[in-house]
């Protein structure tokens, strides 16, 4: 028997189930594989052997493409990195031990930057061992996009698309009034600001976008925050500002943890308050005008309703190749893909030594941002326009998405 | 000359700009009507003579189209309430003098509550004037739910279609982890709570939905909260929380306005928080366990991208509505509509006085609420599932929806 084991990790995403479907397809038509083992809650679940046959809980291509359209991991997640081998040794063999059990001879793991970790460390620790029967491959996903060695990230693409959309939308909403009024909209990132650069993409059809985009690759300035929307007040209203959570002052510290208030609600109790709504409060005080400040929040990740085709599709490919790499002893590898042509888009599926994507992170180069730190560059625009074309046709049922759950978390 | 002068007023939402279409195509096919004016942000607007002639902005079908998936009032807002007649005789004398300048013989005004103050006003104000050649029509709008004699106002099927997705969506993503977790999610409404019942629409597919649900026509006792959260923390995690902005202490105080508080940010400003942040601050600080508040904000209002068909479909209804009340010389009537089944849904496009409907309010009614206060019971279940039916196809480009943007606000 030659099992395979397939778990998720990291944050959820709208297409990290695609390349759930995408290995589970490749499996599931390859000879080289019999069982399917579904792990809950990523490596935690393996160690703890809480298995799930998935043959039996997708039963045709029906529940396949309904598991496309449903958010965040169908199989639950963690946040659990492997302890360093060399302090212990036995979290490692028990996961041997527990893959011999179920001969597993491939275990997938679909996650981001800790997840590709544990790949790396899990197949250095068979080499080590000279174990060769069982390959260890990862899949990437994460909406944060900051993965090196792979183009862009699974998932990333549909969180864009829905920023991009929620842009133009707000863009509509806020300009009923006459009066001077600043939006500012927190998007994620703590220290990638791949996310809030996609608002930008909401002046593809004409609309004026964001006036302001703040990632946190550049120090941001308050005084110069402030000049900045009062320059943009002056040609026009509302003035729309997306900011990156993960914004820091010249000291390097975050402005969402400079923000814990000594004050008390009436509750008596203490205050956090996001780099948006601290932006919110400056404006009113310094400028005071109306103001008004909005988060994504998990919104921007779960929204499968409006995912990207072109994700979707390329989150599926990416687990049909990670399959691929497993059956082809091409252990410690993750899948990925690469853009092939500049003028146009096209993309080609690879894989990489994970070793050179654990622990590195892909943060946005300052050439796509403009000089003045308050926007992107045209290279920004080109390389993320392709990432969130296409519309997925979604299933509804009752007036709502349907969602495949596998009920086993 | 019989020329119609349109305006728009209130809140933005999905369905405001399908109202308008369904007006302005009405009135372009009718044979009574001359010019079709449209009146820049609302009844400032007409005191400004800030007129717009739409035949030349709405150029064809595919125009009407994109105006129906553009969320928000395409010829801008305004937050204006004409004074009593008695103080200001001034005020209507002039509007009536615009109106006799560019020969309005209909006066067609979208909103809600306030707008329909206007319309009333406006009305009797001819009446008592003996002006029988200018007849001033309302068509509703609001995403609150809470004009009275009409069934459901526009706009509020489209919001409850997006808040029942993204409870669904947002469930799936909170429940990939394992640890005790409560999620607070602030729903618009500071008066009526229908908005806040719609996340338990949810539950149509299958999906647990939220696990308490607070409206505003219940005091919100915070021991009685704490006590429901940790009593279904016992059965299952994450608890999903859906919470109206308004929910009030027994003093009818409401909990967003206490919780000014008295504490500074890193810049020296103080907080302001909404009902949200407070349970989620008291849910940190009396059961400890993780927990996180999310807003719906504007999104809730101006997804126009996950529309809801029935609303946006009896929205245009309701544009036609109003224009032949208007031509038929019903002065002081608002297009309503009316359900003429209880077993099926089927509705009825009327007209109604709109002095029944001017300042009054449509809150939940007590049996829409379970006895303990923390969910919406069947009635409103049934109440609601057929307003979020059927999906509009929006048209992409670029992947984004296209908007048509009037270009004159």
């Amino acid at each position: 028997m030659k099992n395979l084991l397939i778990a998720q990790s990291g944050g959820p995403t709208a297409a990290i189930n695609a390349t759930l479907v995408g290995i589970y397809q490749a499996a599931h038509t390859s000879s080289r594989v019999d069982r399917i083992y579904g792990a809950r809650n990523g490596i935690q679940g393996v160690l703890e052997e809480s298995f799930v046959d998935l043959k039996e809980l997708i039963k045709d291509t029906q529940d396949m493409e309904l598991l496309c359209q449903t958010p965040a991991a169908a199989l639950g997640s963690c946040r659990f990195k492997l302890e360093n081998m060399e302090n212990n040794d036995k979290q490692y063999e028990m996961l041997i031990g527990i893959f011999r059990r179920y001969q597993i001879a491939y275990f997938i793991y679909i996650g981001g930057n800790d997840s590709m970790d544990t790949v790396h460390k899990l197949s250095e620790y068979c080499k080590k061992k000279n174990i060769q029967d069982i390959c260890i491959v990862g899949a990437p996903k994460t909406i944060d996009n900051d993965l090196v060695e792979i183009d862009h990230c699974p998932g990333f693409g549909s969180a864009a698309k829905y920023i991009a959309t929620t842009f133009a939308e707000l863009e509509r909403d806020t300009q009923v009034y006459t009066m001077d009024s600043v939006f500012i909209v927190e998007v994620m990132g703590r220290n990638a600001g791949w996310l809030t650069a996609a608002s930008a993409l909401a002046r593809l059809n004409g609309s004026r976008g964001p006036s302001l985009i703040y990632l946190c690759e550049r120090t941001f300035h308050p005084e110069q925050f402030i000049a900045d929307v009062e320059s943009r007040l002056k040609e026009h209203t509302p003035v729309i500002v997306a900011v990156s959570e993960g914004i820091m002052d010249s000291q390097g510290r975050y402005y969402a943890e400079l923000g814990q208030s000594k004050g008390t609600d009436s509750f008596g109790h203490k205050y956090m308050a996001g780099a948006g709504h601290m932006l919110e409060n400056l404006v009113r005080q310094r400028i005071g005008c109306k103001v008004r400040s909005v988060e994504l929040s998990l919104m921007q990740r779960s929204a499968s309703h409006l995912a990207s085709a072109t994700d979707i599709n390329e989150a599926r490919l990416l687990g049909i190749k990670a399959l691929q790499c497993a059956v082809d002893g091409l252990t410690g590898h993750m899948a990925s893909l690469q853009r092939t042509a500049s003028d146009y888009y096209e993309i080609e599926i690879t894989s990489v030594p994970v070793a050179k994507v654990a622990n590195f992170e892909k943060k946005v180069p300052l050439d796509y941002i403009n000089p003045a730190g308050n926007d992107v560059t045209d290279e920004m625009i080109a390389y993320l326009k392709p990432l969130i074309q296409g519309e997925v046709r979604i299933q509804y049922k009752n007036g709502i998405p349907k969602h495949l759950v596998l009920g086993c978390i």
